[in-house]
């Protein structure tokens, strides 16, 4: 194998492959992004076996000589990164080393694999198709990847609903003691399908999407699998196997305190009361609303913190207390101005939702 | 007490008195930040026993009742920065709780201790007096304090040497393996003088220093202490005790070849070679010194690196090896684009030094 490609091309081809890659499992070969140079295309391949990343880089390259090798991600990302700015040179005579060449700099002998005990991307019937604008895609992740569970948790609550449902796209995470939902619409018809992804796939496709406004993302589901399509970069994942929890039996619309807040203020004050928290001992933040001020306080033993906050208050008088983290992971990404909380009673959750149903987080309150 | 004050006034005098709290002792006195009000100003120190920092506030602050109380200093830090902007009132009625308030937010019951049990700086007649612009002492305490050896090391290779001889500022430091020496002329006349100071002591003032060059710091010498006056702040330290190495006999300016290289690429070059070094098997780079190019080679099990160097070269050809991470801590800190390196055989040490000797770096070879 043989190619000449432009450094920046190859980092940026390197750094999208290297988010498959596992350091985890301690199997030096998931540690590897396989190139293969054919015809006028380097492609890059990297592999954790539940997750695969495919790109390709056809412009800014050059393939001398076909073939291909395995290379340890670190490596090959530090080695690239460190080159001067230009062409960069990879070859390799047989598959135990490879060699990069930028001008008169030579790094030699770096230890390498042949590409045949590499696990290649799954070949997939795939049989829905819809696609997103990716920019859209990104938000929603990020405003409900939060609430997932950690690795602890049964296996459904680590991943996202993706439900698509008289043609708008519904994402939902949840733990036990929050749900956040997103929604938009498509813009095209769809099928009504439902399927569970890893929260870790969506995590790393959320940082493969640039700030494109315009481009787009192709979602393709089969029973087990899932693709994204992405420019020149493909993700296929797994799915999590199992029915999801009946998300809409929870997302009750009956409420007796609505309350109107600024997000902004609302945000900083719990922030603030956070700082009588420690990981050990985790008290909760009281909101104690009234007509026009909710009460917000927190008392541990360093300290206690007390702050009115002006609110526009329907229904009826209310103390509930909470997880301070829950409300300051949820008004972290919601992008409103104002937020409004449907409350019922002290053992019921608490709903933050816009009028038009476009993000719903749903918060269970604590004793206090 | 009851004191109320600008919150970025406050929040900068906390954070310069930061510098001197203690985690690692694990005693709550020394994690505290000692406040006293009194008359128009408000005094904040901490004292690790090592070294003391006393930084003192006379403006944007009112004093409403005299008093003084010490607070754990990453509460006082957080609850500061958390508050909005504009005045932030502190007060205690007794030694066991302080309070803070801005506008409607209450922080109360925050845990405190009474000043009785904290050390205050020490009263020390000092006996020698000089001063420097801050912003030449930070720069020579960022270009010699990476050759600081780790605390397993002879207490003495911990500090620096400050040495005043002939009207000049000198500051040593050195492990072991290597040694980093910067000069600077003093615009007063000074008597002879030379001390150790501990290396944390010098790490801590260089975060105070800001960035105005106009401004000087003043250094007293006691027999034990050495103080530095900097604007409203003064840090108090012990010396450390014994005779330094003998520098002058190190320093020889004997060489056999003499090298000018471009120091970028010199160090861009190094840098590039430790990506095939991992820390538990420390290879060296072989410089290979011929007419008009020096060849810099490393070999590892993870491969092997070659790249030849334009350089003007006087005198023997020579091959020999360094550590390359000590050439690379000092080449970061050398302000020149060209670097003169001379050196003697491949057991002697190298220097890189400038014409002026306003700097020298010595560096000893490795085996190869």
């Amino acid at each position: 194998m043989k190619i000449i490609c432009q450094k920046e091309v190859l980092l940026n081809a390197v750094s999208i492959a290297s988010k498959a890659v596992s350091y985890k499992k301690n199997m030096e070969i998931l540690e590897c992004i396989l190139l293969i140079a054919k015809s006028n295309e380097l492609t890059l391949i990297a592999n954790d076996t539940e997750m695969g990343i495919e790109t390709i880089v056809n412009e800014g390259i050059e393939i001398d000589e076909a073939g291909m090798i395995a290379v340890n991600a670190r490596m090959l990302n530090d080695v690239i990164r460190k080159m001067p700015e230009g062409d960069i040179e990879i070859y390799s005579d047989e598959a135990t080393y490879v060699s990069f060449k930028s001008g008169d700099i030579v790094f030699d002998k770096i230890p390498a694999h042949g590409g045949e005990t590499f696990t290649l991307l799954p070949n997939v019937n795939y049989n829905y198709n819809f696609k997103i604008y990716a920019l859209t895609l990104k938000d929603m992740i990020r405003q409900t990847i939060f609430s997932v569970a950690g690795e602890e948790a049964n296996r459904m609550m680590t991943g996202e609903l993706f439900e698509i449902k008289n043609d708008h796209l519904r994402i939902v995470s949840l733990d036990g003691h929050r749900v956040a939902l997103r929604q938009v619409p498509l813009r095209e018809h769809n099928d009504n399908r439902k399927v569970i992804i890893p929260a870790r796939t969506l995590g790393e496709i959320s940082k493969i999407i640039g700030d494109d406004p315009e481009e787009e993302i192709w979602i393709s589901i089969s029973d087990n699998h899932i693709m994204f399509k992405y420019g020149q970069t493909r993700i296929v994942s797994l799915l999590i196997d199992g029915d999801y929890y009946e998300i809409d039996a929870l997302m009750t619309t009956d409420y007796s305190t609505r309350v109107v807040v600024n997000k902004q203020s609302l945000l900083e004050c719990i922030d603030r009361s956070t700082l009588l928290v420690r990981d050990t001992d985790r008290k909760p933040v009281v909101f104690e609303i009234m007509d026009h001020v909710m009460k917000l306080q927190l008392k541990s033993e360093f300290g206690s913190m007390n702050e009115p906050l002006p609110i526009e208050k329907e229904g009826k008088d209310l103390m509930i207390a909470f997880n301070p983290q829950f409300f300051i992971d949820a008004l972290r990404v919601i992008p409103d101005e104002e937020v409004i909380l449907y409350m019922t009673n002290p053992k019921y959750p608490c709903f933050i939702r816009d009028n038009s149903d476009s993000y719903i987080y749903l918060i269970l309150p604590v004793n206090f």
